[in-house]
C-alpha cells in the first residue's frame, strides 16, 4: 500500500539494512522523487550540528530536490572534516543511484555521535536500497529511520487545490527527544503539490511551529532536528502562492498532518507510557500561555507523578510559577481532563478515585485556566518513566 | 555538640516530631537567637509562594529576628487565605513561647502542596520545642527540616574579625530541588558576627549565588527557595561593613561555608549516586559559562548516562551545543575528570576502561575548555536514577 512518503504521486522509497545497527534492523531509507521537486528544510538551532545536517540545510537552501537518504544508528556528528567528507560522499553516492547532481540529495544521519560513519556499509545500503525503491516502499523507509522508536510513525492526507487532489505524506522518528539532539528528530513530508518556492516554506515553518516544535519529551522544547518537505507539482494543480485560499487548505492539511505526527512521537516518547498534554487558556499573552506549558511539559516532577498516577497538582503550578512568565496565581483554575483541581489559586478538595480514574488514561490533559487575558498555547509531553532512565543510562552499550 | 547552626554563640535549637509526617519522624525545628539579631533572606523567584515564605519574607524585610520556625511535611502554599493566617499564628505561637514580638519570627514550611497546615500539631510541637532548646540542638533541627533528604546537612567554620573569633553555622536541606519547588530548600544560616545589616545582606547574596544558586538536582537552575541568616553580634567584633577587609573575609568564610552545603545537597540529590560538577572555561563570557554549565547540569540524558557510567560524551557538546551561548563547536575540549575525551570539537578516541574508571567515582568533573575568552563558571548536579522516578511517581501516597 502506498503510505507515508510514497502516498503522494511520483515518490518512491525502500529502507534496507546495512549493519549500521548492530541488532540488523533496517538502517538506512532513501526517499526519490521521480521529478525534481521544490523542497524546503527546517533544522536544528544547535550550535554543534552534525555533518550530515549541515550539508542537508545547503542543499535544500538551493530548492530543488530529487532524493532524501536517511541513515539511523550513526549520527555522523562531531567527528571533524571526516564526517563533513562522509556526507558529501552519501549525497554523490545517492546522485549516482538516482541519476542527479549531489546539490539535489539531501542527506540525514541519526544515532550515536562522535563515532565516524562506515562509508562502506552506507554504500552497500544504497546499492540495496535502489532496486527496493517501490511506491509501496513508505513503511520501509519509516522503519529504517527508527531508533529507540517503538513504533513506525507515518501519516497521509488529501486535500483539493484548484479542482485537483493532493496528496500529502510524512514520516518521522524521534523517541529521546529530550534536551534536543542534534538529527534526534527526522522527519520527511512528501507532496504531488505544485507550490512556489516561497510558499512552501513559509507553510513548512508554520506547520512545524504549531507541531513538533510543540514537543518535549524530556527537559527541553522540541527543535526540529530536521523537516524537509518536498513538492513535486505532479498534482497538476495550479502553482499555490501565499495568500490565496488555496494556500490556507494547504497548509491546514499540512499541518494536522504534522500534528498527528507530533503526537505520535509525543506518546513514543522514550520508555513512556502516556500521552501528556497541556493547554494553557486565558494567559496575558500567547507568549506567556507557552511559556507555562513548556516549564509544565518539562517539569520532571510533573512527569513523575504522572507516571505514578498520582494527582500532585502542586507540581503543575509550581511548574507554571517558575516558567517565566508574569501571572496572577490567584486567578488560576487547573483541570485533569475535566477534573478541576485547583480554583483560584487554592487546591480543592477532590475525590482520589475520581482523579486516578483520569490518570489511568493514555492521554492526559492538564488545562490551565489563567481567566487573565486571551493568550493560549499547548504543548505535547509524555510520562518519566523507570524504563527511561534504564534505556538512557547505557545508550550506546 | 554545638554544631550547625548552634555553633556561633547565642543560639539554641530544637527538634522534634509533632505529628506532620506520617512515619513520625521530626518534624518541627525552632532556632532562638538569645538576643535580636540582624538577619537577612532570599527567597524563591516562583511567581506562585507559599504562605509561610511570604510571611518569612515580610518579616526579614524588617531587620530584626529572634526565632526561625521550620516544619516539615507539609509545604503550606496553595490553600489560600488560610494559608497566610497559618502562617501568622505559626509566627505568633513562635514569639509567645521566645517572648519576642511576631515580627521577630521567621517561618519556613516544606513538603507537599495544596495540603494545609495542621495547626494543632504545630501548636503541640512549639511546646515541646521550647523546653528541649539547647546550644547543642543544631543536629536536631537539622534533622527536623529533612523530606526526602538521606542525610542530615550542616556546617561550621570561624574566621577573625577586628581580632575577635566570629563564628558561622548552617543548616539545610533540599533534595527534589529539581524544577525548583516552593519550600522545597531552605537553609539557616547563623553568626555571632557583628555586621550591618547592608553587609549581611550583600553577603548572603554574594554568597548565595557562588553556591545554592549553581546547584540544579534535575532540570532547571536550583532556586533559594528560602535561606536566611541571622547574625547576633555576640562575637563583640567592631560591626563589619562593606568594602572593609573584614568584609571580604567574612564573606569568603561564608560562601565557602554555603559551598559546602550547595555539594551536600547535589550529592544527597533525590536518589542521586553520584555529585556531577560541570566547570566551564575558556567562553566567550562568564554568562556563556553559566548558561553552558546550566545546560549540561539540567540535561537528562547526561544524568542518566553518568547514572550508567556510560561515557557517552557527545550528549554534554549537545546540551552545550543548545544552550543558548555563541560560541565555536571546533575550539572545544572536553574532559572527564582529567581523562581528554573531545578535542576541538571532535570526539576523540578513548579507552573504555580508563573512561569507566573515571565514571565509577563518587564525584565526577566534566571539563568544558572553550578556548574563546575568559568567561568561566560551574554547576553541581548529580546523576538521574531509577529510584527518582520511584521516589517521584508516589510522593504524597
Amino acid at each position: 500500500m502506498a503510505t507515508g512518503v510514497t502516498f503522494a504521486q511520483g515518490f518512491r522509497a525502500a529502507g534496507v539494512a546495512c549493519g549500521l545497527k548492530k541488532n540488523g534492523n533496517p538502517d538506512l531509507a532513501l526517499v526519490v522523487s521521480d521529478v525534481p521537486a521544490k523542497c524546503a528544510g527546517i533544522f536544528t538551532r544547535n550550535v554543534v550540528k552534525g555533518h550530515s545536517l549541515q550539508l542537508c540545510a545547503r542543499h535544500s537552501a538551493l530548492g530543488l530536490a530529487r532524493a532524501v537518504i536517511i541513515n539511523s544508528g550513526c549520527a555522523n556528528a562531531c567527528v571533524g572534516m571526516r564526517g563533513d567528507a562522509d556526507a558529501l560522499t552519501m549525497a554523490c553516492l545517492g546522485a549516482q543511484a538516482v541519476g542527479c547532481s549531489p546539490q539535489q540529495v539531501l542527506t540525514a544521519s541519526t544515532g550515536v555521535i562522535g563515532v565516524p560513519l562506515n562509508m562502506d556499509k552506507i554504500q552497500a545500503g544504497i546499492s540495496l536500497a535502489l532496486p527496493a525503491l517501490s511506491a509501496q516502499g513508505g513503511s520501509a523507509a519509516a522503519q529504517a529511520i527508527m531508533t529507540t522508536d517503538t513504533v513506525r510513525k507515518e501519516v497521509s492526507a488529501q486535500c483539493v487545490g484548484g479542482g485537483k487532489t493532493i496528496s500529502l505524506g510524512a514520516m518521522a522518528k524521534g523517541s529521546g527527544m529530550i534536551h534536543p539532539d542534534m538529527a534526534t528528530m527526522i522527519s520527511v513530508i512528501t507532496t504531488d503539490a505544485a507550490i512556489s518556492a516561497t510558499a512552501l516554506k513559509a507553510a513548512l515553518k508554520a506547520a512545524a511551529d504549531g507541531s513538533y516544535n510543540r514537543i518535549s519529551v524530556d527537559g527541553d522544547t522540541s527543535v526540529c532536528d530536521t523537516v524537509v518537505i518536498l513538492a513535486n507539482g505532479l498534482a497538476g494543480n495550479p502553482v499555490i502562492e501565499e495568500g490565496q485560499p488555496e494556500y490556507s487548505v494547504f497548509l491546514e492539511t499540512l499541518r494536522n498532518m504534522c500534528l498527528k505526527l507530533a503526537r505520535m512521537l509525543a506518546a513514543d516518547g522514550e520508555s513512556a507510557t502516556k500521552l501528556m498534554e497541556i493547554q494553557v487558556n486565558g494567559a496575558p499573552s500567547d507568549a506567556a500561555a507557552l511559556a507555562i506549558a513548556q516549564a509544565v511539559a518539562k517539569s520532571p516532577l510533573v512527569k513523575t507523578a504522572l507516571y505514578g498516577q498520582d494527582a500532585n497538582c502542586g507540581r503543575i503550578f509550581t511548574a507554571a510559577g517558575y516558567s517565566g512568565a508574569r501571572f496572577d496565581p490567584s486567578k488560576v483554575d487547573i483541570y485533569i481532563n475535566a477534573l478541576k483541581v485547583y480554583e483560584n489559586g487554592c487546591a480543592l478538595p477532590f475525590d482520589e478515585n475520581a482523579a486516578l480514574k483520569e490518570l489511568e488514561k493514555d492521554v492526559v490533559l492538564y488545562r490551565l485556566e489563567l481567566h487573565q487575558g486571551d493568550g493560549h498555547d499547548f504543548m505535547l509531553s509524555c510520562d518519566l518513566t523507570h524504563a527511561y532512565v534504564e534505556i538512557n543510562g547505557a545508550y550506546r552499550t
